[in-house]
């Protein structure tokens, strides 16, 4: 769930400079429309410690009329809190509608720590965070628009800024020995976190992930998210005002009038930026490595059907990427009555006519078997949200859906495996053209094909957008360096088997290595 | 929660031939608008055995066209079944667009089975129900209508239905050992039952509670809740697309059309209707009555400080009905550092700035103190909702919100007590013609208190609605005979110290009485 978030985004000085006062400009705007709005902004900061909560919380207050924020940080409740339920002092400090109320940590702070340090389980940390999803949705039903901001850095990004912190005199008070203490707890805070933000990113108070280690990045970040949401939410409600009265208008408007004062978004690096395309593998080599892992997947089909554990596998990747190739590649090793392949196109008509999951749902595998699924379930963040098949409510709200369908599965004992294979977009021209010259490969290559390249850009913002929010301990995605077919296609082999491997017990490779003779 | 539903509701046969040919013409024509409507109708029931779950279910195939109905029952999982998550065959059988599906118990069965068998914990049913609540909410988010109908019987009803049924040759069948053995573990059904019917109350997929002892009266009611929530929703989607397409139109249109074929739901008996308005006491008893109630209760309030277990008491009634008298005859008894007495009127600026509960969550009293609402957050239910001050959506949901508000309360340790104070409308005249004629009254007396009678009816139901949706265990309701001033003091007063007593584990009434040499 964090990869994205640990890529090292920066913001330039000069970017930075440029774009800060528009944006205070617009905030201020932006603040002043609220006011005779009647609803209040509720903000909130968790993360990391030394991922910027405080600071970013502060540069808010400076950039906006602090008449109209209130900041609340919150330590062990006092007596006088102890004295009334959890959530009584969290009640006491929501601001009134036309305010902005920053919230650190807040109602997030004691569920995490106490998972963290292992005293409570994984389904109490569930009842807490059930808990806190109400007491949100109370405050959206009632029009409270609620930003929430998961501050990330990487363990060693965490490592370097304590130090760094540490080494200077003016702020080396600002690391304490706590800060080291959870530094060297960090997996399990971030175990607890990513189960915290999967459960608690709902439809109407999602979490936005923030990469800390740059602060004009993460500044930049939250403060654009902050203006889009305020400025999304007062034009809805002026555009429902003026349709109540008016009838259709001429849509977009509001949109034209700040041209001048156009706000970015810092440009992101996408999690795919990161793959090696150079990757490649001999022919030889990926000979002898296909045969191997081919054996190594036969043993462990087997033994998944032995043990019933079915296996739920999710290919998804641009076109001709080689998804088609790979799945081929698995299922040569598997049993043909106990795998079944479904190519994800366009819905039938039974399918449209009902909930966007249910043709998945249907496909489960009975125990031990397995479902390949060439293209899945995140059609729904990807090309339906690109090309605007679906709403944007509606592909927001997936996000959780798609992890709590999931979920189902992997606590059912299902195995999920997802592939994104990437390819540059050099080598689709390739192929592409490769296909129009062969006879027998022109029918997979469509005009489409060619328009949704125009979508490139949009696309690898969904993708990462995909990834960041569906990425999970249970069901991880794994990214797949597609240039050479080779190497992709031994890659998403060897994960198959390791997974399987994993979630059997099976340590079927060290078996093979010792039968053919290799220590 | 359930007493609502024990009222011994009937339907006269001349009624119900009177309504139902009426109601099968508007529901076929629902029906067939709904064809085209683009979402699916999902009924579930679930309630006491022989309560009429799958008779009402046969009827409404009866009534309806069968071919865009399908009913499901669920037994065991199957083997196929158990191969796949939970929800497995409840995705696999939800209907297409333009269908109803009915579903009996369905995801229900399995949660209230186990733990009416002890078999799991409350949290465990907790979770489990919060899953339904995933479930059903991902099913609505994609625009399914939901309705959900608990068919109730008292215990003595169940009783007496199975008695009936067993002694009758052609549907003896019906009645099983299983029947029997669960009628025995009936209030350990009822309490699972309760927490079911709480936690999965939400505003989306709300249950309707039916009282299922007369066929006449529960086939009427749901059949007329279906065709009212059907064409509600078919009427709103035809609004929001007229309005999209000819800015606004004059609403209430479709009202008008079918005025020749309206259809009632049967007019149901209140739960006010029960209480014995004829109940009073002596001036003597009462005195005496008195005196000891507030020793008693003097002592347990100095108890409940010890033990630093606070008090909440909402006060709710007809104007005039005796709700300060009442409150004095409490407070008398405590510590006025200890205790507060807070009027709950017109909201203040500040107040409407922020959540309606908030102003409740404020005034939260401190460990051992008590808090007193004259007037309370029931007023969302009550005034809001007949007034109209609160949309049908906002109040609607605020049943869920008051229940959770009340839990969080009550997990804290705090002491949660609801009265109602009723009187007859004929004891209310007389009292506010009394006022008129006492200088020192008068001011109690206002224009609005004349104006409010006008809303009696839909008070009454609003009243009715409530004691449904929030007696609960936890925090039950009492209703107060208040014709008689005295006995509705003394009845508060019992209750209170009763309830203080029962919670804080302190058998004063026996102290008392050994005391005084009473036996």
């Amino acid at each position: 769930m964090f990869e994205v978030a640990e890529l090292e985004q920066t913001v330039s000085t000069e970017e930075f400079q440029q774009q800060v006062p528009r944006l205070r400009e617009r905030l201020l705007e932006a603040q002043a429309r609220l006011q005779t709005a009647g609803f209040p902004v509720i903000m909130l900061f968790a993360g990391v410690d030394g991922a910027g909560k405080g600071e970013t919380a502060n540069l808010l207050s400076e950039w906006l009329d602090p008449h109209w924020i209130v900041t609340h940080a919150f330590g062990a409740p006092t007596a006088e809190e102890q004295e009334r339920p959890e959530f009584w002092r969290y009640w006491r400090d929501l601001p009134p509608k036309g305010y902005l109320g920053i919230f650190l940590s807040a109602w997030y702070s004691e569920p995490l720590l106490l998972r963290a340090f292992e005293e409570i389980s994984s389904a109490e940390l569930d009842e807490r965070l059930d808990k806190i999803v109400h007491f949100e949705r109370t405050l959206v039903d009632d029009g409270a628009l609620l930003l929430k901001f998961w501050m990330h850095l990487g363990k060693d990004q965490q490592e370097q800024r304590l130090t760094t912190l540490s080494a200077d005199p003016t702020s080396s008070w600002r690391v304490t020995d706590r800060d080291w203490k959870h530094w060297r707890m960090y997996d399990k805070f971030a175990h607890a976190a990513e189960q915290m933000i999967m459960r608690t990113s709902t439809g109407e108070a999602p979490w936005t992930i923030v990469e800390g280690l740059d602060a004009r990045f993460r500044s930049l970040k939250v403060g654009t998210a902050l203006l889009g949401a305020i400025e999304s939410r007062l034009d809805d409600e002026a555009t429902a005002k003026k349709k109540a009265s008016s009838g259709r208008k001429k849509k977009k408007k509001q949109d034209g009038r700040d041209a001048a004062k156009a706000v970015r978004p810092p440009t992101p690096k996408t999690v795919l930026s990161r793959l090696d395309l150079g990757s490649s593998l001999a022919k030889q080599q990926y000979r002898e490595e296909l045969e191997v892992l081919q054996a190594r997947l036969n043993l462990l089909h087997r033994g998944a059907l032995e043990r019933r554990r079915s296996t739920i596998m999710a290919f998804e990747g641009w076109d001709a990427a080689g998804k088609g190739g790979a799945i081929r590649r698995i299922t040569a090793a598997l049993d043909a009555r106990h795998c079944h392949v479904i190519m994800i196109g366009a819905p039938t008509d039974e399918e449209l006519a009902h909930h966007y999951l249910w043709r998945f749902w249907r496909h489960l595998p009975r125990a031990g078997r397995v479902t390949i699924f060439d293209r899945s379930w995140y059609g729904r963040v990807l090309v339906e949200r690109v090309e605007g098949f679906a709403t944007q409510k509606e592909w927001q709200r997936a996000y959780a859906e798609i992890n709590e369908f999931e979920r189902e599965l992997v606590e059912h004992g299902m195995v999920v495996m997802k592939f994104w294979i990437h390819i540059s977009k050099r080598e689709q021209t390739r192929r592409f053209k490769a296909r129009e010259k062969t006879a027998y490969k022109r029918w997979k290559l469509t005009a489409e094909d060619w328009r949704n390249r125009e979508h490139w850009n949009d696309y690898e913002l969904a993708v990462n957008d995909m990834i960041e929010r569906t990425s999970t301990t249970i069901a991880p995605w794994t990214l797949v360096e597609g240039d050479d077919k080779r190497f992709a296609r031994v890659k998403v082999l060897r994960t198959v088997c390791e997974r399987l491997e994993q979630a059997l017990g099976m340590p079927v490779e060290r078996e093979l290595q010792l039968a053919s003779g290799v220590q």
